[in-house]
């Protein structure tokens, strides 16, 4: 029994680790799992980057939230990432809450890092991954696999490291951050700085600054939705209530849907984190070299960009912008736009022909 | 000199005002000014409403800030509402902070209305308005003209009393809150109630909730906004810095121009009176009845409705359902969709389309 493998795990990496903005962080700890068996030949490793808000439980139940794990329909036995034949690995992202290191973790000097901790990027997160793979000794992953800043963290890690990325797929994501995607993210920082009591991040993490978090998961979640999705869930319908009640309480359904929103997240994820990670992705623009974007990638990995056309945080046009700067290197790229009324939050939800675009190109 | 016309008037309505709500409202003032004289027949008025944070200072200096008049370029003497040709009226809506009747005002009982205020509609404000017509001696509008919340106050009025709006100007608004219209305002109202200094609504105007109102204004403008208005203006430029810092600070200068925006607002406007016309905005459903929109209005109006292509908060397709209801009337309408880059606040830009379509509407 091999004890980096399983359920759970932390691994302090070895050596500080680089970051883009400067400097070294260390040390670093990996919170992560894994799940299906990695073969002799350790080829069937499969990689999956979680999202904003997301953690290293995919596919097994949280043990911090007993919630089911953020992607059981898309990976497990039998699953479109099938862990009866690929072995997968999932990290907490640097900067997280979930166990690897971020702004609650305690430095060497005994105090927490709050807002010390160096602003990382998305760079820096694929470099902390690739680190966790020498640890677990995957040479070579099959492939690398994420939604949204998921799939941010695939195109970085297939850009920093292609000879050790076979494949990436790329699901509702950007390989660079929009002027209104900053903008987005800007409100949410606001509103988080602007609850006294984040005291300039120093807050206790059981009296975090729960209001202005709620305010910022509140303002992103509608970017997570379409107009369409949400006029088809709550419409103008009323919450428990037959008439209008002509006051400030929650009188509309996506008043009250948006308030639960806000206030079960701060239950599970912390302010700084927030902060860190949402500032990671607007640091991201993958085209800023010589050679724009097609000057990021290599033609020795295969990739698999899926669009949705209700996503208008990400929308189509931003992996067109992908798969063009592909074509111009002439990698090996499948792209297609798949059709939701759900908007952006399609990718966590139940599209069987995302299931089947993502299976068909991992068996491939 | 007729002492009811010109800058910077009030008039205190001689009968209370009844609410949508239920009840009614007593004292009410409407702050208004008028522009250009009232021919002896009375029938040369025009009536323009404001916006969401707009007010009665259409087209001459507001005296509370100093700036020029926020729809200097489109009313005055030769403009498209023509001073010269036409008795400009424009008030302060209900619920407001510039002089009429809102959370501020001094009730009978010598205390703030603050948070007791009812909650409006924008039936009510509407309704104030034709009182102030009432005060004025204008017993038929030539036009009611308004953008944004300024044409649903058109639509409600040309509803309400279609006999006295001989025509109707409706610029990128529409006849009902969305779900997503909705959710953004709830953010912004959300933000406003987070912080500690709106004390329920009972905070003291020198010190009010400005970081709440800052983050409100914050959300509220990216909707004015289109991403491609975004990423012409800002794009992932750098403000006044060669290169990233990797921090917190405003490094892009949409950051820099978003808190630039939510910070001058809070020296202008009141958050109460943002809670309370943002309620009476997602109040709107002019098809709340029995036929539906169609029953909403008559043929005795003539209606002019504008869109613009790249306005994602009440795009054209809310314009389209005004002007099927019309058509299904058989009411005069003109529709036209402008293309613009500028979003939703394209209205209040320099758009010689849009001049171009008033004025030919209120001539015609």
């Amino acid at each position: 029994m091999d004890e980096r493998f399983g359920p759970d795990r932390r691994v302090t990496l070895p050596h500080p680790l680089p970051l883009d903005g400067g400097g070294t962080l260390s040390p670093v700890t990996v919170a992560y799992e894994t799940i299906g068996a990695l073969a002799p030949d350790r080829a069937n490793a499969v990689f999956v980057a979680h999202a904003l808000t997301g953690d290293q439980f995919v596919a097994r139940r949280n043990p911090l939230t007993g919630k089911p794990g953020w992607w059981e329909r898309m990976v497990g036995p039998g699953r479109a990432i099938d862990t009866e034949r690929w072995c997968v690995v999932c990290a907490n992202v640097l900067g997280g809450c979930s166990g690897s290191t971020g702004p609650r973790t305690i430095r060497d000097d005994a105090t927490r890092w709050d807002m010390d901790l160096p602003v990382l990027t998305i760079g820096d997160m694929a470099r902390a991954h690739l680190a966790l793979l020498d640890h677990l000794g995957i040479e070579r992953l099959r492939a690398v696999v994420g939604g949204s800043m998921g799939g941010m963290q695939a195109l970085a890690l297939a850009s920093i490291a292609p000879e050790r990325t076979a494949a990436c797929v790329v699901v509702a994501s950007a390989a660079r951050h929009s002027a209104q995607n900053i903008a987005f993210h800007e409100v949410g920082r606001q509103a988080i700085m602007a609850d006294p009591k984040w005291a300039g991040g120093r807050y206790e993490p059981v009296d975090p600054p729960a209001k202005g978090l709620a305010v910022a998961r509140m303002a992103a979640h509608i970017t997570y939705l379409s107009e369409q999705g949400l006029t088809e869930k709550f419409g103008r319908r009323l919450q428990e209530r037959d008439a209008a009640s002509f006051g400030f309480d929650a009188d509309f359904q996506v008043e009250s849907y948006l308030r639960h929103q806000g206030l079960a997240f701060t239950g599970r994820f912390d302010a700084n984190s927030y902060l860190y990670i949402s500032r990671a992705m607007d640091y991201l623009d993958l085209g800023d070299r010589p050679g724009g974007l097609a000057g990021a990638f290599d033609r020795a990995t295969r990739f698999c960009v899926v669009s949705f056309d209700s996503d208008w945080l990400y929308p189509t046009s931003e992996s067109r912008a992908i798969v063009a700067a592909l074509n111009a290197i002439g990698a090996p790229v499948s792209f297609v736009e798949l059709s939701s009324p759900f908007g952006h939050d399609a990718f966590l939800l139940e599209v069987p022909e995302l299931d089947r675009v993502i299976a068909g190109f991992l068996g491939a």
